[in-house]
């Protein structure tokens, strides 16, 4: 996607002088400073994943299969040494699943092939990985899009589409074109007036900081709202469709996603607001069917509800804390969305109702 | 209610020499500063009511009272210099319902009274306005408390019982006890344990700066959590009930209050959690029986969503920018709770269904 008019990927190889270097999106410090990180070692991306510089499913795999690429380079063709590189990167973010998933389809690709060979192929794999995460998701806002255009088709041409979102489900938390997002900006290069209303994200703001970042640089109109706001949105019909992304999705079609995702999926459902699942068929959970008493949910450290990031008057990024110290928080990171609330789920095969029946039609083969 | 071990009201007055002096908490500055601040003359209160240092309908009706008796003393006895005085009191926030009847109820506890009176009249009125206030809060907390108890009955002996609130309807939006908070605090003081989760409430955070500083100075165990957390809490059978405040209370029992209330309503019929609402009678509107389609939502100053403030590590108070200059934000202040999510509303004659039946029986001789 454009930023500042030039096209990006979240993570890529750039030839410069004898090798290829790779780079990323530092997500840190967005919206405030855009800056490209240079990832010259194992040790560069484990920091990059664990330190969040990138975040976000199809991000942190593909990131984790270029990281394998260097951990190619850095083995001189010693396998144990390797495998120990490899071990490094998985320990970075030990519930990324795409994390796991793609060092062990690294893995797999030099399986039985000579050392000499590891760097060549795991670069290459390294590109399929990413191309296609990108192409998952350019599918996932092709069927998307069907979506949009019948909502516009029914309203005058002078109205725009209001989509409501919760949380970062955009291109950066891919290599391209996001899950939530990628209708969106299927519909907005179509010509087709949308408008988006960005849900903030509190604790840690992904709607308001990377949603809205995103949506400014592709010139999509959006309007960023507190959490709180949706459903009042919705009772008096200023949103004609919620799409979200996803982190698990069960074989019974729960939703797992950021905290906060379930209120608007009620607030959907009591209003009769189609409410929509975007994520590539990687984040569907076979193992699991029902959502709410079978997926563990992350608690993450308190300090995210007590401290909040912005930028004082002066422009400098500070840090300040909301509550006083005889005050506690906690912080659940995700909740889960019951299929009952989900009006369907866009995949990139395309789009089905969220019912383990419907699931199992577009992903045949699964129990 | 107890600050740092003493007891306090939001607004009282205080003999000092040769008068009496008026005095309120100044709440701009919580939690993260406790300041006592004196109102000399009217122009002090309409600052004081304009500029937010008080806040919440019963708080802003005593502090109104007690500036018409210092209109009174500073009219010298003219009616008309009296009458422009209370016309500036009543310019400062011209939606606050409780402030013109606390002003209009002062002017008729003087009406075909000497001039030479009062002084005397409209300070013993503005102190019947405020104890009559926090006797209406003590009521509602001894009705909710029979909730709490009953809930406290069925439980393990050692476990609290979990209460979920959003913003503050606590006594700081009061003279005293609060509204939402009363029950709790009638529980914590007859012993039994009681636990708050604390809704942050963007974008004023009212829950995270007002509620849980009122709580902690009680001593009452309470956590903050983001307004995204509540639908998760409850579908994990972790909250026990939950009792809100009101804005305003409509004939069919439609409940407006502050943004975000809705989705928690949602949530709480989704789940069997009890959900109730807490409001002394004045907050009833019986010109108004459908809510969602007639109460007008105040669209608030977007900056409240841009900017946020809280206090540096040096200590400081500050405020910081959340987003960047090219994304709006928009700000929806109140949402309406359909009294079909509503378990029951507790008022200061006792606790009915959300219904105009119901209303109707508690308080005769309505529409």
């Amino acid at each position: 996607m454009n930023i500042n008019g030039k096209s990006y990927r979240t993570v890529w190889v750039e030839p410069a002088g004898e090798k290829e270097h790779l780079k990323i999106i530092d997500q840190r410090r967005l919206p405030f400073s855009f800056e490209i990180e240079e990832l010259g070692s194992v040790d560069d991306v484990a920091v990059a994943i664990a330190d969040m510089h990138v975040r976000g499913a199809g991000c942190i795999g593909a990131t984790a299969g270029y990281g394998v690429w260097l951990a190619a380079r850095e083995s001189g063709g010693d396998r144990e040494k390797l495998e120990m590189l490899c071990r490094q990167l998985l320990a970075t973010r030990p519930t990324a699943s795409n994390l796991s998933w793609a060092v062990n389809r690294q893995l797999s690709a030099i399986e039985g092939k000579p050392a000499s060979r590891w760097v060549e192929i795991t670069l290459r794999e390294a590109g399929n990985i990413a191309d296609e995460d990108c192409k998952w998701c350019q599918s996932i806002g092709r069927h998307g899009l069907t979506l949009i255009e019948e909502i516009a088709a029914g309203k005058p041409a002078n109205e725009p589409v209001n989509i409501l979102t919760h949380c970062n489900a955009g291109w950066l938390a891919f290599t391209d074109w996001g899950s939530a997002t990628s209708p969106i900006y299927a519909a907005h290069r179509a010509g087709i007036a949308v408008h988006v209303w960005v849900d903030e994200t509190r604790p840690r703001n992904q709607g308001a900081r990377l949603t809205s970042w995103e949506l400014a640089n592709e010139g999509v109109p959006h309007t960023v709202i507190v959490d709180n706001v949706g459903g009042h949105l919705m009772q008096h019909s200023m949103v004609d469709l919620v799409i979200t992304g996803a982190d698990r999705v069960t074989g019974g079609g729960d939703v797992c996603n950021k905290i906060g995702t379930y209120l608007k999926a009620l607030a959907a459902k009591d209003n009769n607001v189609p409410f929509y699942v975007a994520f590539p068929s990687s984040t569907l959970d076979w193992d699991i069917n029902e959502g709410v008493g079978n997926i563990p949910i992350e608690e993450r450290g308190s300090d995210e509800v007590s401290h909040i990031e912005g930028v004082l008057a002066s422009g400098e990024l500070a840090e300040v804390s909301l509550l006083e110290a005889r005050t506690a928080s906690a912080n659940y990171a995700f909740d889960v969305s019951p299929a009952r609330l989900i009006t369907g789920l866009i995949t990139e095969r395309g789009i089905c109702s969220a019912s383990g029946e419907a699931l199992r039609e577009l992903f045949p083969g699964h129990g």
